[in-house]
């Protein structure tokens, strides 16, 4: 019998916990094979400082709270472990806080960046020696990860984008005749539009348009659309990705910060081109940014999201039990109408590092809304409620214990 | 028997078509002494440009699902009407249109620009010799409407509020321990703090610094407070108002445009106090400006909010019935704990331009959080939900046919 490592890494989401659960209940029914769930304190660094959290302590109503919970309950980090040439010491420094803690199961939760530090932990035992089973559990607003159909995270703030935008819709409408005509919602997405084609779920009588990062922006082309749509609607809302690009693919809003994968800090677009449009067409305008807010929503969660965040946790458990090595449980989709998945699996090394676009027959013929291909693949992934409970007033969400196993090795830096 | 007037005022809410359901419906119960109830096309101007809705020729199912549906289902706008002697040719007009159509009963559904129009609306019988009686029907996210324990549409915005400072904090605190520090939501609130004040109802375990428009911006003070809370906490969030004003009360942040009211659009004050903090105190920021989500915002609307919206659009009609003229309904807490409430009643002369701001003693003693007693009041106004039907994974909002009459007049230039 052997323990299992578990981390969350990278942005968390709505239904990141509902994986951890999955793993969690998941391995507690096996508990003849795999032992303690240790969950690394703040993601893998948890691992590499050796704070571990015994996710045995935490009481079976608190595991199963974790479904409904928002965010990291354990921690997250973007750390992206370099290769095993250029940083042995760190390798050797995980085996060691294996061996100690004897475990025989890794299993990361999290997007491209965390596939391939996954799939270096999957080479260990065959370049280090060290028997150990790496699974990664997907896990993306930004629904980038290739071979699913699409990742946890995303349904969720897919499915609070399409809300916030009819809402805000709903509104500026009312009072469009004779004040505000803009209003442009700023919502996540670095390089993929994915988050930002949620907003054209909306019925075709909410004219909005919509900034992908896959398009250059046409500065020229964009105010005539949405100044056509003011004269047809009496308003026009704008759902802008913070990855919005000029043709020469600068971002139309840099904060000359970065974090620390080395991706630049954006935010800030949706007043800019709230702005763009006042200069030139004279509208009033409103903007909103969604940031965290659209991630972190579990209030809004997409039952269909929840579902299969969950059933990904429990499916990487059950691939460790197969003896399984360097995979990661995709989505694979069955049917549109009714909609119905199952469980499949990829190989790490035809994940770690390779982005899924948006499909480009996703996107509309003039650049600024999705087509029905796209309706139709998005459609399902917003689709059912999964509300948590409530107390006074606010979402009864769990904070766990996180209480840490005793250390036995000496300290190490990262 | 006489007809109806109704019209939706200034800003709108999650609520506001709550109200409208309210007097609809309870209107259709008396048929016999309430005619047809007539809205304003986009508000009151639909009354003086004679651009009336015939809401009797919306269905029950449609009239009955403006009690889930956001914002203004007949349109709204910032009207305020000047005084009598001053624009004489404005009341005239009013009594034309009234008279053509048959109108005994002005119900006007706004904030407190709006019961000014109201106050003087309900003189016009004495001034100008026409039977007419007016009633205001309180709505306001401000909460500042006097006598009255709260406001329609404060109660939804409270919750959405606390929800999203709840959640994004879940956020933040993930991934703190390497990363993003800091969190500022931007909520609206031109001069009172009710709205900023929803962000201390989170749990003492999170730790939120407000800033008031109550409460002049000390710069120094602000930071040592961040900086405390991001040391024994690990991150902070900030919940500012937008009407956040420096000690010699230029707002935060000015955008040099006015609303039709006169009053400054603000917005964009997170990113300044991101930044600020940033500069001063080193730590990664994310930040959110709400905006029109956060009012808009029915998926996520208060029970007793909606309750309380349409009971007040109801009490409207009866005490319309009752002879009465120039008042408004009020909501008269009763208990605290059960959370009890009645349907009181206000004069027009004692609510017009008289703003309610916050309660000094709901303001911590250091100005940056909420009191006990702030929270008493604070906690029924978020209790229990009321999710709208989702169809297709969006709500069912409902859209309004506003078929229009028939015009009797002469057109009349606003």
């Amino acid at each position: 019998m052997k323990n299992a490592f578990y981390a969350q890494s990278g942005g968390v989401t709505a239904v990141i916990n509902a994986s951890a659960c999955g793993v969690i209940e998941t391995a507690r029914k096996h508990s003849n094979t795999i032992g303690t769930v240790y969950a690394g304190k703040n993601g893998i660094i948890g691992a590499l400082t050796e704070n571990l959290i015994d996710t045995s302590k935490e009481s079976s109503a608190d595991i199963k709270a974790l479904k409904h919970t928002p965010s990291g309950g354990f921690g997250s980090c973007r750390y992206k472990m370099k290769s095993l040439e250029t940083n042995k010491a760190e390798y050797e420094r995980l085996i060691e806080v294996f061996k100690a803690h004897n475990i025989g199961y890794f299993f990361y939760n999290g997007g491209g960046d965390s596939a391939d530090t996954c799939l270096k932990v999957s080479q260990l035992s065959e370049s280090m020696g060290y028997p150990i089973q790496a699974i990664h559990i997907p896990k993306t607003v930004d629904n980038d990860l290739p071979i699913t159909d699409n990742s946890p995270g995303f349904g969720s703030v897919a499915k609070y984008i399409a809300v916030s935008t009819m809402e805000a819709s709903f509104d500026v409408a009312s009072m469009a005749a004779t004040s505000t005509k803009i209003f442009v919602l700023e919502v996540m997405g670095r390089h993929a539009g994915w988050i930002a084609s949620a907003g054209g779920l909306v019925d075709d009588s909410i004219p909005v348009v919509i900034l992908f990062p896959e398009v250059g922006f046409d500065e020229k082309k964009f105010l005539a659309k949405v100044d056509k749509n003011v004269k047809e609607f009496g308003y026009c809302t704008i759902v802008v990705s913070e990855g919005a690009k000029w043709p020469d693919g600068r971002f139309l809003s840099e904060q000359n910060t970065h974090d620390d994968f080395g991706h630049a800090q954006l935010g800030g677009v949706a007043p800019i081109i709230a702005k763009l449009i006042k200069n030139a067409l004279g509208y009033k305008y409103h903007w909103a940014v969604a940031d965290y807010l659209q991630r972190a929503a579990r209030h809004l969660a997409s039952k269909s999201d929840v579902k299969q965040a969950y059933a990904l946790g429990q499916a990487a458990i059950n691939m460790a039990l197969e003896g399984k090595n360097s995979v990661m449980p995709t989505i694979i989709r069955t049917s549109n109408n009714p909609y119905t998945w199952k469980i499949g699996s990829g190989k790490l090394k035809d994940i770690a590092n390779i982005e899924k676009m948006m499909l480009m027959n996703y996107i509309s013929n003039d650049g600024f809304g999705i087509t029905e291909a796209c309706r139709e693949y998005l459609q399902p992934l917003i689709e059912g409620e999964d509300y948590p409970p409530y107390k006074n007033g606010l979402p009864d969400y769990v904070v766990m214990k996180k209480l840490m196993v005793d250390k036995k090795l000496p300290p190490f830096g990262v």
